[in-house]
């Protein structure tokens, strides 16, 4: 059930953007160990929207994906590779059915995010993260403790097939 | 079909936030018409996220739901009624398949954004919109220019069965 649990978080991930790293090949030195983050970045909440996304399936999940100034600015000038001090921030939520909405309808047709499940970040930083793609991966739960190893492990194979460096999420207009 | 296509923005309208107004009664005197939007609030997509939605059936749209800093200070000071200068902005694309994100998952349940529809504004400024409900309301279609009369009046009827001061969406933290 845990490794499903894993599973599901990293497929999430990939989705939405987010996620985490192993280290190049499974041989990567002391000084190349892989880096997770261990604190939520800061002020996260202001930033502005890339993006959104909705996962079905057991996932059935929102994401509201938001970026830093230097995300946006990537963003918006098609920057690639992303520069030193991306932030992308993946608010992840439940996906459930507005009954306030429905109402108005008439029919079962609107969702709306519900209980937050959790918050992803990539950052991008060529040296702390050398051994990851550039990129360090941070999962954090609703308590605002960071997923364990074993969770962010998962999470870099998959980012490893996004075509634009290590990220899935594209811009929205 | 006309009818129809007016309606089911009329729907897309009540769930993502946004709509229009009709005079209250239908009786409202030469100083009391309806006044629409016609220009598009200016730095609309630097604003923050208060939400985003997804509706299902013909509509199968996104929203990105995002409020100029009196609409976020009044979201998440939980202030009722909404403050004149609030606007909130409703950016609606279309749901569609991420064949990258499936690829990747092996299955399909990831959805993105796909091409934009349109745009669409409250402004709460309680003298120019004291006919209805102290909000202006504004529809813009992708070449940015200004939905018609018919299709504006259709959104108030929908907006009057919320909650919270005319307004649908509830903040996401």
């Amino acid at each position: 059930m845990r490794r499903i649990a894993f599973l599901l978080v990293a497929v999430a991930t990939a989705a939405s953007v987010i996620a985490c790293m192993v280290p190049a090949f499974g041989q990567a030195d002391e000084n190349l160990a892989p880096v997770y983050l261990t604190k939520i970045p800061s002020g996260y909440r202001d930033w502005r929207l890339i993006s959104v996304a909705h996962e079905e399936g057991n996932l059935n999940s929102f994401a509201a994906v938001l970026g830093n100034d230097v995300a946006i600015k990537a963003y918006r000038e098609g920057t690639l590779p992303y520069p030193d001090g991306t932030i992308i921030a993946a608010l992840h939520y439940g996906h459930v059915p507005s009954e306030e909405n429905n109402k108005v309808f008439g029919r079962e047709q609107s969702f709306v995010p519900g209980p937050p499940t959790n918050i992803q970040f990539m950052v991008k930083d060529s040296k702390k993260y050398a051994a990851t793609g550039r990129w360090g991966f941070g999962h954090f739960n609703t308590d605002g403790k960071p997923g364990d190893e074993a969770l962010l492990k998962t999470c870099f194979p998959c980012h490893a097939k996004a075509s634009r460096d290590f990220v899935f999420t594209r811009y929205a207009p």
